[in-house]
């Protein structure tokens, strides 16, 4: 793909965080699946041979782990070792013939490419509304650098403040208990009007299983949550809660792929 | 129980808040076990008809268990709905007779009964060795008075500091690299050297499994923690950790019995 012009759009407001552009035009109006994956295929280029690789859930994850496969097959890759964020993609990566690993063997990973369901323009995201976020969150903890990959519909002003859900993993015991009690918690503590509601799934409604046994919970907010770091803490601190899908200072670099080409943007 | 003289033992260091205290001189030395009880007796005296309770978990809260359900059967209370923290007193209750719910029904109880591992000057406690604490702490986050029943053994200067186990509720994916995560934790964050410890039983030492089918992760302490706030809020901060034994602001009374008498402290 040549660099031939700058990109049309950009992050939704200026951040303080230094931005690496490239950009091209591609021929033809891109389906938003083209753009998923010419971000995944960007993101693999600093796939280096002998990496420990974290490896993403989702629709734009898949393209990469489609494309780490390809190259190891092709020998431009070699001696990489992956650990899947998910049932789903230990699946995909074993039907690739990618080797892989786990966190207890490999704590420390050198690089994860996964997607995002919302980047702000400090790199902070939203996850999980696959599913995957806490084995998502464990392996990107882990990893020197984390490379999220993304279409331009994901690009938001902060966290929360489109309407979208926010998820929060929760034990099943007494899950409708710690559901309304993280929706008092915005509504009281942050003076944040939100909804919380179980995710559902099947054609009964039952709940929606994680990979770990666990509930979803998404929080739909009325206007931006406001202090990240403090709602992070105070949902944490509700018992019953496992994890929350906003991803706050763990992305190293975000590629944003759009109709007018790709947007790269490195903390 | 005749009031008769002052406690010959008191909490470890002197505390900012208010004590009130009783005391008697029982007839003969009692064994661990019937300290256990006669605070958890004196703890039962607050109990009051039509209540909603928190039941707790273990050797000392079961006592108290019994003793609702005696007073139950005698007529002496009516109206009574238990909140279980636990599987094992949920079927305890149940042998009992004692009317159970849940915090879905219940999400505001009166009063919960519980017993402690570790108690500091401060009414923060310790709980978990049991391995119930996430539903302990779910529970007794919804009293409006939490009392806290030990015997005079589970009396700390500060929490840890006595090298006893801290329990960390963790999820089984990847437990190891967890325990490693808290283990460095500590060592890093907080200068305090700690053991990390998967919790195993069996003859073959599997995982011990919780009522949330999750892993315990013991931590073991060389020396006070120091802030256990900031202490709090890290190990929750791990992805992979679901809840931690440390039960901090959360009891409003503490009733400790001892060779010569029970002493009650009031938040």
């Amino acid at each position: 793909m040549a660099i031939s012009s700058p990109p049309l759009f950009l992050f939704p407001e200026s951040s303080p965080m230094e931005a690496s552009i490239q950009a091209s035009a591609p021929p033809t109006i891109l389906t938003q699946d083209e753009l998923k994956k010419i971000a995944a295929y960007k993101a693999v280029e600093f796939v280096e041979s002998g990496m420990v690789l974290g490896l993403g859930t989702g629709s734009t994850a898949k393209h990469a782990v489609d494309r780490i496969a390809e190259l190891l097959h092709q020998g431009k890759l070699t001696n990489i070792v992956g650990v899947p964020t998910s049932k789903k993609t230990q699946e995909q990566a074993i039907s690739l013939g990618i080797p892989l690993s786990d966190l207890n063997e490999h704590p420390v990973l050198d690089l994860a490419i996964d997607g995002a369901d919302e980047v702000d323009p400090y790199l902070n995201l939203v996850k999980g509304r696959g599913g995957s976020l806490l084995r998502e969150k464990m392996v990107e903890s882990a990893c020197k650098k984390f490379i999220v990959i993304v279409d331009q519909t994901k690009l938001v002003k902060s966290l929360g403040g489109t309407g979208d859900a926010v998820p929060v993993e929760v034990v099943p015991f007494c899950w409708k208990f710690t559901e309304t009690r993280l929706q008092r918690l915005f509504e009281e503590k942050f003076e944040v009007g939100c909804v919380a509601k179980l995710r559902v799934c099947g054609k009964n409604g039952e709940p929606f299983v994680t990979d770990n046994m666990n509930y979803i919970v998404d929080l739909f907010f009325e206007k931006d949550i406001g202090d990240l770091e403090a709602a992070s803490d105070e949902i944490l601190r509700l018992a019953g809660v496992v994890e929350h899908g906003m991803f706050l200072n763990m992305a190293t670099t975000v590629i944003v792929a759009g109709e007018y080409g790709i947007t790269m943007k490195t903390k």
